[in-house]
């Protein structure tokens, strides 16, 4: 269980990191969305291993292929089933996982869970999981904005100690992507790119903010108690690997608020009711009011260090596991595209939720 | 929708702040829980309004009918349907609710999204809507504590700018509720009485961090992908009102250490496969490792204050809200209780879930 | 588990036969559907024991709370609960249920599942459970015939070895409601009741079949796979308690058929496609077509006889269960308006599912 | 949405008869069930077209993939998915579907549901969406066959107007395979041969009653309201192609019982529970009671067959379909298997809800 998101717009994913494939069924997509291959493209060479010299050089081209649920360019209302093959998968890299277990990763706790692993890998927790994510989200990203023009613009904020200078009101996807670490301001994506680099040779790695801004969401969006906005927000992004804290407009500075100063007040403007702050982060209640939903995404440093580290055997036995194979300094520019899909899917998938209860048929309101 | 959580034990809540009452059907609770009224209504008094002065004044006894589902002491393992009148609504106080809109309340994105509202009150998103939540949670306890003799502690950590030293490990509910900002540091507590009451005084608000501890947590709760335990604690966490923000073991200051400082190495101790350190805060690979679980959430100022502000009504005129009705000059020491109760759900639900794959036809591990 | 049907619009029903009370929590329904407990109570009427000789002549006035969810007599979008309390439980009547197993009842089932049972009665199983479902369909059905004029008329068609003459392309619930068999067909009708009255009198039971028709329903209801609405009427139905068969269209008798005969060819007919027959029953596809929707139902006879019967302790003594307390000699006039309750919520829930993927934003058809 | 069946032990099928692939995703299996290709083969195999004269002859070979979540010949207790590719898809015989409706087909209500179809074949209501099923199914019949010794047997009963005489306490799969029909008794199963090829070479198509049996299923299995063991094989059964109706132990027959007859006595032997009739087909109150669990199922005769038929355009306008292509005279043969492990992934799906709410912790039953 717990490999299906979402309630009306639902992606199950499927796939080990050392199995044949990875992929994800999307479900509860309407019917007539147009959507390509290439357009999943796009979105999955961002996540892609080996863009730049400060990711994995796992050599993988993930290429996406679309086996049902689509017709003639557009979407049937049926399942839209994506999958990826693994390529470079180097089992042989990996054997000494089978007996010694890496700290902070899944081997102890799934051996605890399932009694049983695919010792090859990271099994359901790496990172190849997230192909399915991306693949099913950027149809619901499509979908957004197709109906609303919605625009999700993620980006790095912070990596390690050095933070970006970012305004969220304005920060487009172009200027994200002028860089390999994904942050828009320049300057300090060179120095975060310094530090990822010298992470990588120290055999070290280091961790991340992700900032999160959503433009022209409609109002309505979330339900007011258990399926709250930033409660699916927040759930979604906690179940991105290596994420330790999610937080939403004010945050948890929010705390150092007065409620006089707290409060966004409302004015009317060109027929629209707007706030004029939005320490609420687009969401009151539980559900959008219109104004840009923004969110923060803290990643811990990756697990995997090539430096020799104390642990123990699957039989309790002191060992020590040695450095060996490839690994990631620092996933956070990667994930820029992950919390983008996850993100849609949340959306797309309380407006689907909006769209069943709009009632035609009742009294004015 | 959305009024339902958990997929094997599942509360679904019902009832409006200013309705005939509020109520929880339990679905999926195991057979023979021993459980009584009392147990119930010991953590709804903990909850409750009135309790001390610096909470809401609104007069609630809050006592709970247990109406199905409990027979001669014990859960049967049909639903248990568990009610609490309201007794004190004064609609009138709340008349003006509907021709402004208050800020940082729901009342606009109710509209956005029902078009329609019950304007004496919060409705749904009323605080009154957890006592559905902590009832329910006081049974996912029960169970939990039976089973695993699994401990939930949470406690005021910060109010304002006020922060309390409090050691988790040792950290006791009867500390807790020594005094009635439930915060541990009984001096810092002190003030932060003080500065909660000055806030009451000034018509004004404020908000604070929650932080939680579980102990005996058995490994292997949480799924590897999107039910991971972090991310059905933090959608709980953020499905309170009033919260932005969560944060498990390092949190977001965990982006501020390398990856060699932040694994937790495992030892073997006593039989059992322990960690050096708690960075990852007892979940690794989303399934937790047997240490303690710890997070913490951020709770905003509270909406309601005593003071005009600007604002708009739904015909989008502008309007000043005039301060009346009671309020609640910080609901942080008040939602301690639903903090531990929505842990508990999260951690029941995936303890039965646990079951269910529980195989003892497969080979051996 | 188990409690919750629907999964757009949906209920939970909660309480024992011989507790305070039993209720539902409806979930997901629209907001402004004008509803009043009157609406409600007219179906509750039609469902209650000791409406007339030939049902159970517990006394329940079964009158409905409407808790939460209406305001101003609309729905607000939130869960509407309602409750019912039991009055005329009568413990003692059925005291022996401790140590016998009823034939063909669940008290030995229970016990094999749960391990615990309710001994005052016939707990979830009773006919009291479908209180709930019949209070939640009302909505339902309110819901379809405000947005397509939606008519549901169920009846009774057979009894024992009595049949009825009924064209369920005219039948409506005027006629239904002539008789206290709810058969349409009047002759029959007084046959029925003499029959079901004899039965009384021999302490022995009866069954029958009901059959429903609906129309009105717009095309496109039900999903092609496992939601097939022929399917989510089948488990509707074979949910309700003393069921043993569902058919639909021509159903067990079109076995005897060729496809050459099966076959319902279509034509155009003032702007809307048509079928000639409807051996279909109006899905084709598992999607409604447009056409009367036409299903049937077999009750087995009441397994509450007044008649001694061997059985079994709870140890697996022999013993003999004496004949003792009320019973209702045929279950099947009551449960007309349940197969109606359950046919509407069934239709309402694909209903909002397909408004749920309808796609403004998509190219034109 | 509706291509997922399940709550514990969940399939998603996916695929379109003339997409690329058709597949399904198993998720909620335990981890360490033995499972090989080998086994699932085997029922694709009697699933499969072309395997004689009398089924359809579309050319595939349904070999299947797996391609995640077994690894070293057991399951990991993560998502297991497999696929079969299409490869006889023909698109060109089916060009005509485009512009008439094919009678008793989805054609229409697709159009009226999606307002887009994949013309070239049935989509999802084709029959090769069942080999997802199959597939997953036989992991589910596995797991069963561990725990508990559960045998399914299905055969065909009956063909139009011919009927079996089979006693369903000892018919066993090796009889059912002796013959291409499927029908243990081997002389009805000859006359049903000749009778399937007759309708073959007239163009016409026949369709018949499939009866299963379920062996040692433990007592226990279903819950008492709507997720009744009955009400998910009825969903289960429904939801195949071709289906008109189900029953239960008597079924429609028990109509024609009084409750004196129709109740089975309890007795006990061999230190267990026994009844001495078995009228409510191993369920009572919704819960298996041990004893062999009896169904039927209803298909109707192929909609395709070979013989001119009106019909109308997509655009209303009066056409004749023409014959052409392949067709499977009768679908019933080849439906026995697809029967079997539906009911497999209803049984093992009630196991593993009955595993979780398995309370050690409770006090003695």
């Amino acid at each position: 269980m717990g490999n299906t998101f979402g309630r009306v717009f639902r992606i199950t994913t499927w796939g080990e990191s050392h199995g044949g494939a990875v992929g994800v069924v999307v479900d509860g997509c309407p019917p007539r969305i147009p959507i390509t291959p290439e357009e999943i493209q796009v979105e999955l060479d961002r996540r892609r291993p080996g863009q730049s010299l400060i990711t994995s050089q796992r050599r993988e081209t993930d290429t996406v292929q679309i086996l049902s649920g689509v017709f003639e360019g557009q979407t049937l209302g049926t399942p839209v089933s994506m999958m990826v093959t693994n390529q470079d998968a180097r089992s042989q890299d990996y054997s000494e996982m089978q007996n010694a277990y890496r700290p902070s990763h899944a081997d102890f706790t799934y051996d605890a869970k399932f009694g049983i692993r695919d010792y090859r890998g990271g099994g359901r927790t790496s990172a190849r999981e997230t192909i399915g994510r991306v693949a099913g989200g950027t149809i619901a990203r499509k979908l957004l904005h197709l109906r609303h023009g919605v625009e999700i613009v993620a980006y790095v904020q912070q990596i390690y100690n050095l933070e970006a200078r970012v305004d969220p009101r304005h920060v487009t996807r172009a200027l994200v992507e002028e860089n390999p670490v994904r942050c828009p301001d320049s300057e300090m994506a060179r120095q975060m790119y310094e530090l990822i680099d010298q992470a990588r040779r120290d055999g070290d790695s280091v961790g991340g903010i992700i900032e999160c801004v959503i433009r022209h969401a409609p109002p309505g969006l979330g339900c007011p108690v258990f399926d709250r906005l930033e409660a699916d927000l927040a759930k979604a992004m906690l179940s991105l690997p290596a994420t330790k804290g999610f937080e939403i407009g004010s945050g948890f500075s929010g705390v150092l608020m007065k409620g006089s100063e707290h409060n966004d007040l409302f004015f009317a403007s060109e027929g629209r009711i707007r706030t004029r702050t939005n320490f609420s982060g687009g969401v009151q209640g539980g559900i959008s009011n219109g104004e840009d939903i923004l969110f923060r995404v803290a990643f811990k440093p990756t697990a995997t260090i090539l430096r020799p580290q104390e642990t123990v055997t699957p039989q309790g036995e002191s060992t020590v596991l040695k450095p060996r194979g490839r690994h990631d300094p620092c996933v956070v520019p990667r994930a820029v595209t992950i919390v983008e899909a996850m993100a849609a899917l949340v959306l797309a998938d309380h407006d689907l939720r909006n769209q069943a209860i709009r009632n035609p048929a009742g009294p004015a309101a």
